[in-house]
């Protein structure tokens, strides 16, 4: 199959750190190109792929410094706009980058799958609900379930894990990793270490607009068994989680999916979150963890988390969210898609 | 002919106050609609039109106090993408979106005029360079200049002035307009007043980022004869414009058409300005003004601007810059394309 995949053009494909969309097409496009697929990768110049790369930007927004990378700008209407310009060189084209291409995606006539790596708030759901033309493809049912649409359907996100290090024994802390921020609930783990007099690592990053944050609720708590490593990168990040106690992903919005908690799994590290969003679709409940409702039973859930196998979290995590099987699914989608034209 | 209009969305059509583009759709749609054609005009809901008008938000975005509201945004997406999904109803479709617009028009079946009412900078001059499907309409030849394209076309702006004041006799008063600012050149209008004792009236709204340009360059030098009066309603504008000695036009950057030195000469009022952008294609040198090439030039053109018949500005901006000149052009172009398709 002739298969276009249009990233963001944020970060490079894969990214150097941060860009879960960006991780996942490069999961997905490195993995179609295995199974034999003809794909072209519409990303940055500096991007790493077996796919045909084709760029009209040489290196990622974000190190370019410029402004506005985030939405619309010229570069990514331009990027947006080479790709279709290009349409009939592809049996289907898979958009990443939300509702930037979808007025294009909506005319195409070759067909189009846009997978929505955000949530459907008030700003993009009225034009998903209006230019109907192109399939969605949603991460979550819960991001799904907000929007009116007839004609969608849910392909979890997959990394490529069978390499995450696996570890049956604990060292009794728990983690948190990230971005230290009110939504992720940095304080929410806190609280919890606190209580149960557990040590706790964060790992994590600290963006400007959240140290007054920090400041408040994070700082003061710090001390031998709390700790702050800062941002660490992929390797150490998963060396931490197969060795800890419990994940705790304590966000407070409705994530549309959350990939740190499918890695967690991965190397065998139970979660522990808030019942919110796409979570209960992505931990089974009292078998990779806990889906909790309020702070009681969250300390309750901590408490008993030795109850949880750290292989049966490794299981579900490749069973479910490998690199393959998110590959088998949107193959399938394609195939279908092609089907009805 | 079925012709679409796509203006922007962050003024209404006609805009209450400034909003040079959409005044400029306006008048060339009023002018479609009594030619009789079947115009679609793709604005916001507050629009006034004889047009049929299509809409995706109720009011114009600078009103609704979003963010953003310049450029890109998930509203002016939505608008542009409903536009383009009913393009089979259309014979033709003229965007004003700029690059927003481009990639879909790039893909569109419906032959697609875009008008670009800004420069080519280096920000959106290679996305027009490579999507190269659409017909582009330049607003000038100095415009047009930067753009390396085979095929394109120039279509001078338009305005329905057959009603502006016209006055024969003047008061004596040199008249500067639109908004204090460096680029705009207030500091330029003021000098020549200056220099040779004339009356200047300033007639302009002032912006918070203008404000230390103004403290330093405007604020020092006002007094009984160089005035500043604020913003002032169009009728107020043209009737100074009527009345005045002489219209300053000093902008210190490549504009690429300049509204209101056609409103000025409608009224009779001979423009000085320098030899920049579009502004020799404008002014008839030494017939409707004078196109100076620098500070002393510009001095013995006002003491000289006498020289300059009145009639012969208005006859110049009703011969050239029309609504109905300027929808003969479009007309023209619109056919033009549709017999190549």
């Amino acid at each position: 199959m002739r298969i276009a995949q249009i990233a963001p053009i944020v970060e490079r494909v894969p990214p150097k750190k941060y860009g879960g969309t960006e991780r996942m097409v490069s999961a997905l496009t490195e993995e179609l190109v295995k199974r034999g697929h003809d794909v072209t990768l519409f990303a940055t110049g500096d991007s790493v792929t077996k796919a045909k790369l084709s760029f009209v930007h040489e290196i990622a927004l974000r190190e370019a410094k410029l402004e506005n990378i985030y939405g619309l700008n010229t570069w990514t209407m331009y990027h947006v706009g080479e790709a279709y310009a290009r349409q009939n060189d592809f049996d289907i084209i898979h958009d990443h980058t939300g509702y930037i291409g979808l007025p294009t995606a909506n005319i195409a006539q070759t067909p189009v799958v846009i997978t929505m790596h955000g949530n459907f708030n008030e700003d993009v759901r009225p034009i998903f609900e209006a230019l109907r033309h192109p399939h969605i493809a949603c991460i979550s049912k819960a991001q799904a379930s907000v929007l009116n649409l007839r004609d969608y359907s849910v392909v979890y996100n997959g990394l490529p894990m069978e390499h995450y290090p696996f570890s049956e024994e604990h060292e009794g802390y728990l983690l948190y990793v990230g971005r230290i921020s009110l939504e992720k609930g940095t304080h929410n783990a806190i609280e919890v270490a606190h209580k149960l007099d557990l040590p706790l690592i964060i790992a994590a990053k600290l963006d400007e607009p959240d140290r007054k944050y920090y400041l408040k609720h994070v700082k003061p708590y710090l001390n031998e068994k709390i700790k702050w490593i800062g941002e660490v990168d992929e390797a150490e990040r998963n060396h931490l989680m197969s060795k800890a106690l419990c994940f705790l992903h304590l966000v407070t919005w409705n994530e549309p999916f959350g990939l740190t908690m499918i890695e967690a799994m991965a190397c065998g590290c139970p979660v522990v979150a808030y019942d919110k969003g796409s979570i209960p679709e992505v931990i089974k409940d009292r078998k990779t963890g806990f889906v909790v409702k309020d702070a009681s039973s969250l300390l309750d859930a901590v408490t008993h988390i030795d109850r949880i196998r750290r292989i049966d979290c490794r299981e579900h995590a490749l069973e479910n969210f490998s690199a393959s099987k998110m590959t088998d699914r949107y193959e399938e989608l394609y195939h279908k898609i092609l089907k009805r034209v």
